[in-house]
C-alpha cells in the first residue's frame, strides 16, 4: 500500500527496531504453522506471502498479522490444517472452498488456477468461499503480473470498521481493492493496493500512540461525527470511507467498499454470520487483445508521461502506484526487515503458546 | 452517480426549467442524430440510453452532452455512420473497435456480447477500442443486472483533469467505475457508478456560476495547491483525485483512475494521442458459483443490515448506491425531465447547424 513505509509503526515504540533477515523471517513463522499443523509446504507459501509483504514495506500486513492469527487459531476460526478444495470449475471461472483454513494458503491456489484459465481462456475468474485473512491484496495481483497478465485481487474483511455515508455504525470492512499491470520490467509492475477507507485502522492506532491529532475524514466518534482526536477514534473503532464526509466523496468510498464485499462474500457465499471472509481474483490476459508490444509499449508511454508531470515540489516527484512498494523490497533485502520490539514479544508469545521455537532473538539485538 | 439529483443544474441559469417529456426528448435526439447520418437503430438505441441517463437524474451525462457531440462530430472526430467491428472473439471475451463512432453505439453492443458470454461460460470480458463518449457509465452495468447478472463498466477519457497526487498538471480523464449488482427487485440493483475524481468538472462549473466557494479537495490551482475559489478552478481545469490531497488519501483516487486507464485504453489499444476512448466491461453470472435463491438472499440481508443502519440525522437514512437513481427514475417518469433554458437553446443550436427539426419547444414553456 502506497500509504505504508518504514515508517508504518514510528510511534509505537520508543525502543529501537531489530531488523531481521527475510529468510529469519520465514524460518519463524514456518515454525509457527508447522506447531499448528499445517502442512509443511502450506506454511513454507503462506510464509513466502507474508515475508515479501514485509520486504515491500507493508507491515500491517505481514508478520504483524501473527498475534491475529494465533487469537483466530484459538478461538477455533482458523483451521491450519485444511486443505482447501474446488467447489466449482469451468475453463474460465472457478470457486475454492478454503475450509477456514489460513486465507493465503486458499488465495495462492485460486490465484494460480486464475492464472491457467486467463493462459488458457485470456480470462480467468476465481472466487475464495470459507476463507479467513489472506495478508496483502496485492500480493497476489503482482503474482499474476509477474506473468505478464492484468489482475484484480479483492478481500472483505469480517470486523466491521467501514461507516457507510449518513451512518453512526460500521457495517463493513476496510475491503481493500488490488490491481497490477505488467511492464516490461517484470518485477515492478504497477500495483494499487488500498483499502476503502481513507486509511487502515493501524493509522489510527499509530497516531493515538504517537499523541497526534488525527486529521478530518479518517475516523469518527461513536455518533458517526468527524473525530480528531486519536484516543477517542481508536476507541470508537468507526473509519470513514474514502472520500471522508458525504461532500468529499465518501459515498464513493462506501460503494467501492460494497461492490467488495458483494464480489468477495455475496459472490461466493462467504457467511457475514459466520465472520467468514471471501476473495475475489479476476485475472486478464492482453495477449488476446493485443501483441505484447503493443502493450508494452503503450504501458511504458503512459507510465513515462505520469513520472513526466511537473511536480509541485521538485523534490516529490509524481509517483506510480508500486514505488514506494519496490523501493522498500530493494532497501529490506539489503537492510533487513524492522521489526518494533512490542511486535517481538508478541512473536515470542505466539512461539511459546504453541510450543514453537522463538528465533527472532532477544529483542535487544 | 449518487452526486447528482435534480439540483446539478441549480445555480447554471436563474430562469425556470421547463420539463420534457422523455418520448420528446428520445425524439429530438434522434431527429439530431438522424440528420448526422447515424442509422436508424443506432440512432434509437443511443437515445434510449441517453433518456435513461436523463430520467436517472444524471443530467451530466444525457441530452447535457449533444452539444459536445456535436462539437466531436465537427472536428472529425465523430463519425456517427461508423458500424463497430469485432476485431477478437473467443468463449469468454470480445474486443470491439467502434471505428470513431459514438460510444453509445459501440458500448450497447460489447455489453450485449459481454452478457451472452456470461450467460454461456459465466463470465465475459468486453473491450472496446477506438470510441469517444459513452454516456453514463452505469447505463450498461445496470442492463447486465437487469439479466441477474453482476456487471462493471470502465470507460477512460481522453480531456485530461485529474492531476495525480504530488503534481501540477492534469493527466488522467475522470476515469468512472461504475458497478451494478442484480437484487430480487430486478428494476432497483445496486447502482454505483463514480468518478475517480472527488467530482466531476461540472460541479466546479455549478459552484462557479453561483459564486459559491469549492471545499477543499475538489480542485487545484495551476499550481497543483488547493483552490477553493470556484472560478479560479474552473479556469485551471484541474481535478484533485477522490479522495482529495495525499494526507486524505488523494493516491488511492488517482491509482484507481489508473486502473480505468489501463483496463480501457492499454488493454483495448485506444490510443490517448489520437484522442480515442476505451471502454471496459465485465460481466458475471452468479448463478455458476451459487443458487439464485441463496444469491439473492444474501444481497437482501446485506442490503437490509446496511438500510437497518442507525443515522445520524434521523431525517436522512442510509442509502444503498442507485437509491438516487432510483428515486430520480420514478419522479422524472411522472413529472417528465427538467432541462435548464440554456441547454434548450444549446440543443436548438445543434439543431439548426444540420438542419434537424428542433421539438423541445421556445425554453419558455
Amino acid at each position: 500500500m502506497l500509504a505504508l513505509l518504514d515508517s508504518t509503526y514510528a510511534g509505537w515504540d520508543a525502543r529501537p527496531m531489530i531488523h531481521v533477515s527475510a529468510a529469519l523471517l520465514h524460518r519463524q513463522i514456518v515454525a509457527v504453522f508447522t506447531c499448528w499443523g499445517m502442512a509443511a509446504d502450506a506454511a513454507a507459501a503462506a510464509a513466502d506471502v507474508m515475508v515479501e509483504t514485509d520486504l515491500s514495506g507493508v507491515d500491517s500486513h505481514g508478520i504483524g498479522m501473527l498475534p491475529h492469527y494465533q487469537r483466530l487459531f484459538a478461538e477455533g476460526r482458523l483451521d491450519p490444517k485444511a486443505a482447501p478444495v474446488v467447489l466449482r470449475d469451468n475453463p474460465c471461472m472457478v470457486l475454492v472452498d478454503a475450509r477456514h483454513g489460513l486465507g493465503h494458503v486458499a488465495a495462492l491456489k485460486a490465484m494460480e488456477l486464475a492464472i491457467e484459465k486467463a493462459r488458457q481462456s485470456g480470462l480467468g475468474l476465481a472466487g475464495v468461499t470459507g476463507s479467513n485473512h489472506y495478508g496483502a491484496a496485492g500480493y497476489y495481483a503482482r503474482m499474476a503480473a509477474g506473468h505478464g497478465l492484468l489482475a484484480i485481487s479483492l478481500t472483505n474483511a469480517p470486523s466491521p470498521l467501514l461507516v457507510p455515508v449518513f451512518g453512526r455504525e460500521a457495517a463493513l470492512g476496510t475491503n481493500p481493492i488490488a490491481f497490477a499491470a505488467p511492464t516490461a520490467a517484470a518485477e515492478r509492475p504497477v500495483l494499487l493496493d488500498m483499502a476503502t477507507t481513507t486509511v487502515a485502522y493501524g493509522k489510527v492506532s499509530i497516531a493515538r500512540r504517537a499523541g497526534k491529532r488525527l486529521p478530518e475524514g479518517w475516523a469518527l466518534d461513536a455518533e458517526g461525527r468527524p473525530e480528531t482526536d486519536a484516543a477517542v477514534a481508536a476507541e470508537a473503532r468507526r473509519l470513514a470511507p474514502l472520500g471522508g464526509s458525504r461532500e468529499q466523496g465518501g459515498h464513493k468510498g462506501y460503494g467501492l467498499a460494497l461492490m467488495v464485499e458483494i464480489l468477495c462474500a455475496t459472490l461466493t457465499g462467504a457467511q457475514a454470520s459466520a465472520q467468514e471472509t471471501g476473495h475475489f481474483f479476476l485475472v486478464i490476459d492482453p495477449g488476446f487483445f493485443r501483441s505484447t508490444d503493443a502493450f508494452q509499449g503503450d504501458m511504458a508511454a503512459l507510465l513515462a508521461r505520469l513520472r513526466g508531470i511537473t511536480p509541485v515540489d521538485l523534490a516529490q516527484p509524481v509517483l506510480i502506484p508500486g514505488d514506494p512498494e519496490h523501493a522498500a523490497l530493494e532497501r529490506r533485502r539489503a537492510a533487513g526487515i524492522p521489526l518494533v520490539p512490542t511486535l517481538v514479544e508478541e512473536v515470542r508469545a505466539v512461539c511459546a503458546q504453541c510450543g514453537a521455537p522463538f528465533l527472532l532473538g532477544d529483542g535487544s539485538a
